[in-house]
């Protein structure tokens, strides 16, 4: 999620003179990029560009994230696709209550909020499904910072199962950070993200922590002359801490990289098959997922995830069923329950996100401690999967909005999302 | 195939001092390149080492191209993959004339040859299957020039269909290239490659024009200050003529990207698309296929496909089964039987393949006129898929051999291949 951070720098825009983020787009701002052969220089989106890269052209960018750069397969194995029954309804004109005031449509929503793509599922069916810009059924969308979810849960799994002691010291795993943030942290901290450290996990600020994080992972272009870090690891080890752990919350990105690194060195695999292995050859995935990596090879485990919606539903549904799918059991019903439980609420509250009053962040999930029992996948750009236990109900959702975190936006599809569940609930949604 | 090329330099070694390229590898030579955590400096292969890359480290490289490249998925659609079943034969003890004088058998040639994957097709039956190095049955390994049979197939089906004309001249369709060397050819010698262009096709020197042509479309790193062309499409409007075309066979990588960009531009579709459209989609592909793309996003079509060993096959054996797969026509018959009907003879002679004789090249595909009736799709380092309908054939092989082009590997491998062909028709591999 980011950006909504650390210092509770939630109200991030962009610039004032900028058209408002939620004003709807034309289809020629939104489409019709990198088409021809070659495509014309208007329409040309090239790494080279991306520290440039405007709205609206990041719509293409979420949908063709390979194309810029190197990229390892999430194998979804040799299982046919799991089922994803229709039982469609025609939610267009469901209306619920606008935070900014009036009422509001969910096709309004869909439209105001730049949604690349939305698939409910209730019940393990879908009500509906959509695609918009660039996104395809067949094609994978970055998930950013869903990503982490991803992660979260695997080492849940493996603590679970006896892999991995979450009262292990960061550096008993990982001696190279020992002259880090992390060099008195335990993996439990790292994983509920209660470090302090000294990290600016801003988006839009080209010259903050988050940036340069970017340039080290390969993810964005390096100015000429360039002399940082040139991998995650390396990275990671240049990030100190800010103050003493275990104050509160503190979203911070870089403690995913640092769990998904003691993951791999753990079980001597990458991510990509690690993920692979313990989920995606499991669920019945329709397409393989894929990570962007650094230089190293290394997974970008912070944001670098792009899977199609309707494999991030799968994903979604395998949760809302305690771990089962396919008829076995991908992940213990004790690690979904551990998530689902969440984590101290105080110590959320400690990062400032009015946004999310009594929500707690628990292995790298949003918890929200709501009459739905809804938990949440976030990243930024309007990623998400929500997951309304209560209300059997599943939403996973890509979007290419303006900013990075858009309250205006976010709050309009949580209560979008919310009253659904509660629709679901009332059997009010066919 | 290349650099055994156009001037008849297929001779091609490397550095004489290294050690001879058809020794074998031992297992701590061949594997663990780009293990652990991040894997250790002197096991690690970066996109900025590729000019330095010495064998073999590029056995790892050629089954994991896109962890260094960008890339575009070929989508193998929603079918379910075609069955290849199994009626296994113990080949590894098949004994064959060796060129080199004396019995070889298959086993002692795949260790000679750096084989990454072979599988061999008897009337639809897989008798053998093979994997080494860095492949695995669902990893896609680098086609290198294989590529170009899989874009000479589509574009004569396009011809077939009446969607192209092969006698319209290049620059009807890419008007860019008026001041090239294409600026008086037809698409038909572009498919026969009987143009005569001043491009010197050596993989080996970093100063030919193959090298050059690499910078521009991304598959190397372009020193600081490079001022060169940076897309395909700009590359290929510096390629001149080298004198009069239509006077023998040349083979020139930068022809089919010229054939591709037709392609794309008469289609209005990516050639990764066409691919999966026109083919991927029809044969049970097991694996998405994928292209190196440059900057622009245009496919390498002269080298930069990876697909499956396994998917490779299944590609060879609806070209033998006259363009049939899953019980539909793929490819018009027609189209079929024109490749395999060649070129002219004569005209391939002027290339001074000595090592082909009695060979033709036509429509990006290697015709042997042979008593099999083989024809070959070639790449460089050893890729290929041979076809011999006679003995209802078919052999996919991947490898990374030391040089780009090593010709006491490549005779070895075509008595195998032949000997095997022939014992095919003999019913002599059970």
């Amino acid at each position: 999620m980011a950006a909504i951070g650390q210092h509770g720098n939630f109200n991030q825009q962009g610039p004032a003179d900028e058209q408002h983020s939620s004003d709807p787009l034309s289809p020629a701002e939104s489409d019709q990029w990198m088409q021809g052969f070659p495509p014309s220089q208007g329409k040309l989106i090239r790494f080279a560009d991306l520290p440039d890269l405007k709205y609206p052209a990041h719509r293409w960018l979420y949908s063709h994230w390979r194309e810029l750069v190197p990229t390892t397969a999430v194998w979804r194995g040799h299982q046919a696709s799991a089922a994803l029954p229709e039982a469609l309804a025609d939610l267009d004109d469901f209306a619920f209550d606008d935070p900014s005031g009036g009422r509001c449509t969910l096709a309004q929503a869909l439209e105001l909020s730049a949604t690349d793509g939305l698939l409910i599922l209730q019940d393990g069916k879908v009500l509906f499904e959509r695609y918009a810009g660039e996104l395809r059924p067949e094609r994978q969308h970055r998930c950013f910072s869903v990503t982490k979810s991803f992660v979260g849960l695997m080492a849940t799994q493996l603590i679970h199962k006896g892999g991995l002691d979450p009262e292990a010291s960061v550096i008993s795993h990982l001696p190279e950070l020992s002259a880090s943030g992390w060099s008195n942290a335990k993996v439990r901290q790292v994983l509920d993200m209660v470090l302090n450290l000294a990290f600016d996990e801003n988006y839009e600020n080209p010259e903050s922590d988050a940036a340069k994080a970017r340039l080290a992972n390969g993810s964005l272009p390096r100015p000429a002359g360039y002399r940082g870090p040139t991998s995650i690891c390396e990275y990671l080890q240049s990030v100190k801490a800010g103050g003493p752990h275990d104050q509160g919350f503190s979203y911070i990105t870089p403690n995913t990289n640092v769990l998904a690194w003691i993951l791999q060195r753990v079980t001597g695999k990458p991510l990509a098959t690690l993920l692979s292995e313990m989920i995606w050859q499991k669920i019945g995935a329709e397409q393989d997922g894929y990570f962007s990596i650094d230089e190293l090879g290394m997974a970008d485990a912070g944001g670098g995830l792009c899977v199609t919606l309707r494999d991030l539903t799968r994903f979604g549904e395998m949760i809302r069923n305690g771990g089962r799918a396919q008829g076995q059991q991908v992940i213990d019903p004790a690690v979904v329950a551990d998530i689902c439980r969440g984590a101290d609420r105080d110590k959320f509250r400690h990062a400032g996100y009015t946004m999310f009053d009594g929500w707690s962040y628990h292995n790298q999930w949003w918890i929200s401690h709501d009459r739905h029992d809804a938990i949440r996948a976030l990243g930024i750009y309007g990623q998400q999967l929500y997951i309304a236990p209560k209300a059997a109900l599943v939403i996973a959702r890509f979007g290419s909005q303006r900013v990075a975190v858009d309250e205006r936006i976010e709050k309009l599809l949580m209560s979008a999302f919310e009253a659904l569940a509660a629709a679901a609930r009332e059997g009010d949604l066919h």
